[in-house]
């Protein structure tokens, strides 16, 4: 982990910034260690002195995010330190989605742990958005109470959408859902006074992706639905485009003359490779998905593709043709590898991402926490 | 500018590295002033104080990075302060390419003032790798001695060429040369104890169109020549991919079973839109074309797409074709506008750009230059 403070001549450090910071860097090195460390191996670890991090420790145990717990006896000389943890009875996130045949919701504690989970199938095509947003509201309801009986505080909530959003978590565009223009916040009274972000779905599925990966710092994240959308992730980093519309893989076209689009085009990915059509034609699905997907890597260079959402389950039926034409078209095929694999949340990535992308913000700012 | 030190609890901020940030930073103020700035206004705009400013600017004087003029006279009160400029006969940078059908090289001074250019028509594909890299470097000799000529000090060189290129200046593959695996600096000996870079001519072309660009932060710079590479600028950076090997949109498939292409597949842009093919059939060539761009701004959502190269003198026939089909398949295309430019340097951008970068490598860190 690198620790960065803007500074600079025109920009002095303040009291009150480095003890974000420090708060934010003990936290981190409490969630990234493998078992529970003591303040003096955070004080090790950190380059902060003990005197810091006992300090800094109290406040986030006062806070309600870390706690400390005496460990499991071990053998050996003297009496063990105790460990410090993530609270699991602090904050959480409310992570919900609206996909085009569910709606979803799920409560995520400061460890990761899934709280509550609930998925409410269901086709929303023939349903306006407002109907759709009551019901989800219904079930965000439920999930706010569920929280509150385990003794959670909610420091948030976000919501995937399979469409474009805007500023104010209006969605501009959601062609499968047939949405436009739709305020989402001022739809779901169940969150008054909760923080409340609207997110892309396979951005949020991206960043869950992310989150649970495994030192993989660059991939492309393919969420397969009714629509199919792509969460790009640059070293580290989700990459949202300048509007914050990246990733619109479904409407790539891999057929100049074919099949006409919702959204006016022809030939786009989506009416070959939509979880619909991955049925009705597994072979046909895998082609253009590797079309699509060849475009992607010469384009940008990836050499990691995640398959998530309904690909996921039906991966072993995909893999042999996408990677058929993505040795063929692919520039650097030859000179490096491209590892295709499945997505393990399946379809509750969206919503977990979302969780997960209220956790992270405590987690990224505790001092924020702290003082709310 | 935003003035940035990486420290934090275990990266102190030594000396050294503040008295080059500053030198950096007194050099871009000279840099990025309209007219010629006196020591106290570069005080006033960076924070620094007079006497660290003098400082500074003396030994980027001493070092011929700065030169110290008396202004023109002014009307008013008091004689004016003397005036800081870049010193147009300091460091300056060797900018080389290697295309399909010609070899050129520049020199560049450090005001960004080409000195020297030289371009050698002729087709390099019936030619070997050492043949032509013999004739680039007999340029290469005549424009080193033109800057010697000049009282100029080659800072370094860069080349630009069309193709994969891998760390120690090994050009990987060059398709549309038929290069496989060239060790290039070895075969350059007149660039003899000089620091060489070897870079895609894509990217090197799009960094002369960033540094040229006004307030243009994120865009793609399409290099058409008889082959066609991009390179994408993200927030004011080239993102060259995790090998380096990003923006291969020459390859990118357009007609999934169209025309075969040099690289084994068939339907790459490269056999629609290829300068040859622009000749032949534009009209072609600016639908393949904006099939082609489609994707890049569904997947990046990126508003602004420079034509460079081949592409420039005939941006007018092509751009009404090319808009149409950015119209029908870029989902947002009815949200946020799209524009489409022609490159303003042409075909000498990649060598530009490759001059460009070795002054810009001077322009960035001061320090190394003065201690050498």
């Amino acid at each position: 982990m690198t620790a960065r403070i803007m500074t600079g001549a025109r920009a002095p450090v303040r009291q009150s910034s480095v003890r974000a910071h420090n708060l934010a860097l003990v936290l981190q090195t409490v969630a990234n260690s493998a078992d529970r460390p003591s303040r003096a191996a955070i004080a090790a670890v950190t380059g902060l002195t003990r005197a810091t991090v006992s300090a800094l420790v109290d406040d986030l145990i006062a806070g309600g995010l870390l706690t400390e717990h005496d460990p499991a006896p071990r053998t050996g000389a003297g009496r063990p330190a105790a460990g410090l943890a993530l609270n699991a009875e602090g904050p959480a996130g409310l992570g919900l989605e609206i996909n085009v045949d569910y709606l979803a919701a799920c409560v995520v504690d400061l460890t990761g742990a899934v709280r509550h989970r609930i998925v409410a199938h269901g086709d929303q095509r023939p349903v306006s958005a407002a109907d759709s947003l009551r019901a989800l509201d219904a079930l965000a309801a439920q999930a706010r109470a569920a929280a509150t009986a385990e003794g959670l505080t909610l420091a948030g909530a976000a919501l995937a959408v399979p469409g474009l959003v805007a500023a104010g978590g209006l969605v501009r565009v959601a062609p499968n859902l047939g949405w436009q223009d739709v305020a989402v916040p001022a739809l779901l009274p169940a969150l008054a006074g909760l923080p409340l972000t609207v997110d892309n779905e396979a951005n949020l599925a991206a960043l869950a992706a992310l989150a649970s990966s495994e030192g993989e710092r660059s991939f492309l994240y393919v969420s397969g639905e009714i629509g199919i959308g792509a969460g790009i992730v640059l070293d580290g980093e989700l990459y949202r485009g300048v509007r914050g519309w990246s990733g619109e893989i479904g409407h790539v076209t891999v057929f100049p003359d074919g099949r006409p689009c919702r959204c006016g085009a022809t030939g786009c990915l989506e009416q070959y490779a939509g979880q619909e059509q991955v049925v009705a034609d597994a072979e046909l699905a895998a082609s253009a998905l590797g079309i699509a997907l060849a475009a992607v890597v010469n384009l940008l260079d990836i050499g990691v593709i995640v398959l998530g959402g309904a690909y996921a389950p039906e991966f072993d039926r995909l893999r042999g043709g996408i990677e058929a034409e993505l040795g063929r078209r692919v520039l650097t095929s030859g000179l490096a590898p491209i590892t295709l694999r499945a997505a393990a949340l399946g379809a509750d990535a969206a919503m977990r991402g979302a969780a997960d992308a209220v956790i992270q913000s405590v987690r990224d700012d505790p001092a924020a926490w702290l003082s709310r």
